[in-house]
């Protein structure tokens, strides 16, 4: 027997409609399909694609060891992952060791910033695999907040809210349009970088873009602290929005 | 009678497939269907979709008044785009104002460096407005490569080839993963900001992504300087790849 083929397919950032025609088909085509979630917890990719589950489909769920993510210089947590991404691969091995069709689904694109990768690390040197690109998380909030994000020669960047104080000012100081991702208990911190950076005014706090439960707000507008570890601040490059060029 | 609707429609970096089911719809509901070329070429947008469009839907190319891209400083070149964009919004603005619902395609996702956001920006205050994401042109560029591009607390960023090289440099040391876009004839100029920044070894050449034509090699195994404009170059922040862990 052959050994079977291995796909990441990204699902996109929520909304069911933005799934791929090529997404539908690896769906068709799987015959496992697997799914990271958090202990105690149903999978967000499964949900986004449960209506085109075929019935009967086997279906592996991965579940990951903690709860919330912690600085990779913690050695306890890097083993913790390091251990769990090992058992998975050698599980989704037994399945292409048998031949199987095993998709492994992914909220967004399943090479930037996912789970995802762990597995293709390992497994890729030694099996078939093919990637189906996805709709991002970023993607969904920018566009669900109708905002213009980049354009012409902007320098964009992907900064993670967990960067020092000084960092993130800096940094956002050097980007024209930027996304702040894990957003959670940093955003009394990411405020202060923003303020310093003069982004604070064009700051723009989403939850869930493009899910039924989305929320946005300018985030100076915002009068809280409270965030979820996904919200992301979107920070447009275009300067005079909506109405104006650069 | 009411006014229309303009929706933004991704239709994603080349393969037809990276097509969203929210973009189908959206060709299904078009009454007009808008994309841009350069003069005396088809629509690439056009030709992703072309399988898709209903017989008989009315279509309005838009051709650009320029073939090259210039720094947004010549003013000539700035004055010559305003007035095509808003002779284009008026074109679109009098489709709406007759009630119809207007589909503006566009490559990868309508507001991530897209023309479409000129459009939307001039027409938004006005019109009810709709945005369909779609999967980027980097994206299916690293999904086509198999390459992980960013992950965990990586600092991802976004570049012009046609920045200064130092400043290449500099922006490329900073950043744990990059894509640089607009390659074309600053190539040579890219591979020195590369070397400097020590990340010439782990830097992919690609060209055309996802498409029929698509081409990727190492760039250090790239013997040539020729790129045309649309060429990107990955750098990937995953480190040891494709066996390892950060």
């Amino acid at each position: 027997m052959s050994a079977g083929r291995l796909i990441g397919v990204g699902v996109g950032p929520g909304d069911p409609e933005l799934m791929t025609l090529k997404a539908m088909r690896a769906l068709g085509e799987a015959d496992v399909i697997v799914h990271f979630a958090k202990a105690g917890c149903a999978s967000h990719s499964r949900g986004i694609v449960a209506r085109h589950l075929r019935p009967g489909v086997t279906e592996l769920p991965l579940y990951y060891p903690v709860t919330t993510e912690l600085p990779k210089e913690c050695d306890g947590y890097r083993d913790a992952l390091r251990d769990f991404y090992d058992a998975a691969a050698a599980k989704i091995a037994g399945q292409l060791d048998a031949g199987r069709i095993v998709a492994v689904i992914c909220e967004g694109d399943p090479l930037f910033y996912g789970s995802y990768m762990h597995l293709h690390a390992r497994l890729a040197p030694r099996y078939a695999t093919e990637i189906v690109a996805g709709v991002t998380g970023m993607s969904g909030c920018w566009s669900a907040a109708g905002m213009p994000i980049a354009q012409g020669d902007d320098v964009f960047t992907v900064l993670p809210a967990t960067l020092p104080e000084g960092e993130l000012a800096r940094r956002l100081s050097e980007a024209d349009a930027a996304v702040v991702m894990k957003v959670g208990r940093h955003l009394p911190k990411l405020r202060r970088a923003l303020a310093r950076s003069g982004r604070l005014p064009r700051a723009v706090y989403v939850e869930r873009g493009t899910m039924a439960e989305e929320k946005m707000i300018p985030l100076a507008a915002k009068d809280d602290d409270e965030a979820p570890y996904f919200a992301v601040v979107l920070v447009p490059g275009w300067q005079q929005r909506p109405g104006a060029e650069k």
